[in-house]
């Protein structure tokens, strides 16, 4: 195709909605003419089974759920008054905290106020907090953030010491829908730890977000936490940014809100048009589809020439990869459907893995997101008559030319501009086009059953420790080899695991257990008081 | 294969290095028994290869380059005397330089010292500094280290007011080979900008880091900067970590930089070893091989179980992607090479995408990472005798089960510890790692031609644009549609870009550039004083 065909085409499929500042761009994705014409019906039905969905239908019936994100920035569209009142409080309560918080009328046992947040969450709970602190947040911030995501002793320890002196300063926010997942936990007790050593009542330092009931909304109460601000479960971890889950860590950092629900609000209303033309969402489920044949053969590259946008592709990587990696179809074929998500920012990863995009492995499609305005204010010249940004502008396009060149198919987005209403709408933009994606495909886009699997035998293991700790216990007198232990526990099957639990435990010697040689076989351990 | 099956697979395959603390498990990599005995004398010759390539051989022809990033661990490896000095020498420019620095010999113009370090630098002049940071840093180190790796105006932006108020006390270090990297380049304008406007002569809180006779080099001397380090054209940026590059920012943070290149040492001994089972490199590259048939059909997805870690997939990616993605081979044969990386860590990464990797797309491999001591001192229970440690290492181990059940290979990396002895260890694993596996598949791994294609269409669209701009200026008299500039310029096949060239410039009123109408055809454009 030469340029003026190029050319003509943009024209042809640009997709411009002015309500939220946004172009999506497909001309660059290879498909033929009759391609959209041939999927209309298909992406008709699917922005029907969209509006069942917002309408209050169970659309995820493996967990007979009902999938409610839209609602929280319309929640007028609640399928009953008791959500829309509950989602209306839940954001007041937010607005309210936030204000609170830094007016110092809820404030530290000791000192005038809060100015750290510190967030202890994972995956849906920390990913939107994430995203949106690191594109919205700035150094003039009221509140600075940290976030915990995990159960790993080392980065405990590495941000409780940055931020230990000040912890009497410090707000944290326990996020966790279940109130049972183990990494917050596990996390939240150290640092409730850490506020004990230093003298202080955790309880008056602590907001919990959870659902109603949970374990964690009880302990809350319990202790008399300073709030809990609910959620519901209607509300998937990946698709729970405009709930508490993200507003509350927004609203204290000093993020408009109102205009981040405004955004995804005039997002989810242009991406409920069955206009398809007029629909950016259905437009990028249609080319998501067109890549990967509907099979996810082509991973999804995402490349922002934007720092602020660093996090986004971890963040899709997550709703993508989750919603639509799945066994099962939801007529119960086996499919093992996906859509893989990789990418930093551009142009950074010019100097990293875009060489293999250019001439390597011909197995992605690229989505090339564009902010118009990174800047108040001018810029110095680097050169004359061209500043920094015309670089980075220089060098999407350029990039975006050498990989249409080299037959590489790509979707540019771009935005006017990034604030908190783009960044909403940016964050509903992409939910809208896993939502249709998955119908296209008929997976269930709201659910994970295989990320038990992995828990379980998680949870299997801790009880062999268990064990293997009293074995080594009740028996001082000798040395153990894995396989005496496994013999000796009726488990002779297991000894390779718990191989592997002696190499961790020994690693510690605050466990007391010593360990003789480095090989698998004939090392032997003994328990010392 | 049984549990018991699986044991004598760990135990026959299990190859532990003590020299450098890790051990290396392909148990998991469902390779049938034959096939490490079929891949031998193809990696034999690799090995051999790699013996010629560290003797000094023009291992990157198709730049008449040597490749000798493991000289800078060994630099009495080097082929030549000269280069031997010439490495020693620069390591000990970086002890003298990080200790005159700590100890106030060197200073900043108005104030004791420094204690800030702003590294500017893109690609492998960033992600090995970042990696090492992030790894080994800590609240206590003397210096606090910031990065600016992109000519993003906001991300500059954003990094300089994190730092303003302190830019006196800031050594900023600006890292690039050649010296003409755009980026990097014009970041260092725009904080040279920042440091002027603070009254504060540049010059004298700056440091390069780059080849003798490069334009940042002649920049450097000319205007009289702190220091100068070399770095050569033997080195690639993607293997540049243990150069200045990696070391100078290391050791302002206070690493132990002799540590991080003793373990690197020790690791380049290790994998030199003909003996392959006994060769960490040479095992996983033959698994890589195994794994996507020498093609490269599954990506590698990184997992450590280690919150310091959490860069390394990003690191790997490049070091994995940039030297593996090549559209020919050393016969120059097309062959579209590849291995894509991606991943962050664990346990956070099972709340994300490790829903897809069980039950989804089959088209990858795991490498799980598992650090042994993620803690010193003791640990709270958080149920009886369980700690949080305990619980990231059953999930590993159940992750790693669950991925194996359902029929997803997997490579294990155990280190004992996290120190930068062991930090250099991995990273020349991963280096030797690449260079075994491009033997196998007979592609140069040290260059990459293809992102010169995205540069040079780069300078042409700002050629372009200085083109627009002048023709509106020349012509302020009435409007202009991109149709009508790209034939009054001659160039109609342009209009598409200068299309995209009128949005960005319009984007910024300080250009003065009006823009009226939204729509890419008929848009009209006027240039205002």
């Amino acid at each position: 195709m030469n340029r003026l065909e190029l050319w003509n085409r943009y024209r042809q499929h640009l997709c411009r909605v002015d309500s939220i500042g946004l172009s999506l761009d497909i001309s660059r994705m290879m498909f033929d003419d009759g391609f959209i014409e041939t999927m209309q019906p298909r992406m008709i039905e699917a922005l029907t089974a969209m509006d069942a969905l917002e309408g209050g239908a169970i659309a995820n019936p493996d967990e007979n759920r009902m999938v409610g994100h839209y609602w929280l920035r319309t929640p007028e569209r609640a399928p009953d008054q008791a959500i829309t009142r509950e989602i209306q409080q839940s954001i007041e309560t937010v607005r309210t905290l936030a204000r609170e918080v830094h007016d110092g009328v809820v404030k530290p046992e000791r000192g005038e106020g809060f100015f750290i947040v510190l967030l202890i969450g994972i995956g849906g709970s920390a990913l939107g907090p994430q995203l949106l602190a690191d594109a919205l947040g700035s150094s003039d911030d009221p509140m600075l953030i940290r976030f915990l995501d995990n159960t790993d002793p080392g980065g405990i320890d590495r941000t409780i010491a940055e931020i230990d002196d000040n912890l009497e300063a410090t707000l944290t926010i326990v996020v966790s829908k279940s109130g049972g997942t183990k990494e917050t936990r596990n996390a939240m007790l150290e640092v409730a730890d850490a506020y004990r050593k230093r003298g202080l009542d955790f309880a008056r330092h602590v907001v919990a977000i959870t659902q109603d009931g949970s374990a964690l909304h009880t302990l809350a109460v319990k202790d008399n936490w300073l709030r809990t601000v609910p959620i519901w479960d209607w509300v998937g971890g990946r698709t729970s940014v405009t709930s508490a889950v993200g507003l509350l860590p927004a609203a204290l950092l000093g993020v408009d809100i109102d205009a981040l629900l405004a955004g995804a609000q005039a997002c989810d209303e242009a991406t409920r048009n069955h206009d398809i033309a007029r629909n950016p969402a259905a437009l990028m489920a249609m080319m998501w589809h067109h890549a990967g044949g509907g099979h996810g053969d082509r991973s999804l590259v995402v490349l922002p020439y934007c720092d602020r946008l660093a996090l986004l592709g971890k963040y899709l990587q997550q709703l993508v990869m989750e919603s639509l990696g799945k066994q099962h179809d939801r007529g119960g074929a086996v499919v093992h459907q996906g859509l893989t998500v990789y990418g930093n920012k551009g142009s950074t990863d010019q100097h990293a893995y875009v060489q293999q995009l250019r001439d390597g492995r011909n197995d992605f499609f690229a989505t090339f997101i564009e902010v118009l305005r990174l800047r108040e204010g001018p810029s110095i010249e680097v050169e004359p008559g061209i500043t920094t940004g015309d670089y980075l502008f220089g060098l999407l396009r350029g990039t975006r030319e050498a990989l249409t060149e080299a037959g590489r198919p790509s979707i540019t987005l771009t935005l006017d501009k990034l604030d908190a209403g783009s960044m909403g709408a940016l964050i509903a933009l992409f939910e809208r086009t896993v939502g249709l994606y998955a119908e296209l495909i008929n997976v269930n886009a709201y659910h994970q059953p295989g990320v038990e699997a992995g828990k379980k035998a998680a949870a299997g293991i801790l009880d062999q420790q268990a064990s293997v700790m009293k074995h080594l216990r009740d028996h001082k007198d000798r040395s153990w080899t894995a396989e005496a232990i496994a013999d000796a526990l009726g488990s002779p099957e297991a000894v390779e695991m718990i191989e592997h639990i002696l190499v961790h435990l020994s690693a510690d010697p605050s466990r007391g257990i010593a360990r003789e040689g480095s090989q698998p076989s004939g090392s032997s351990h003994r328990f010392n008081e």
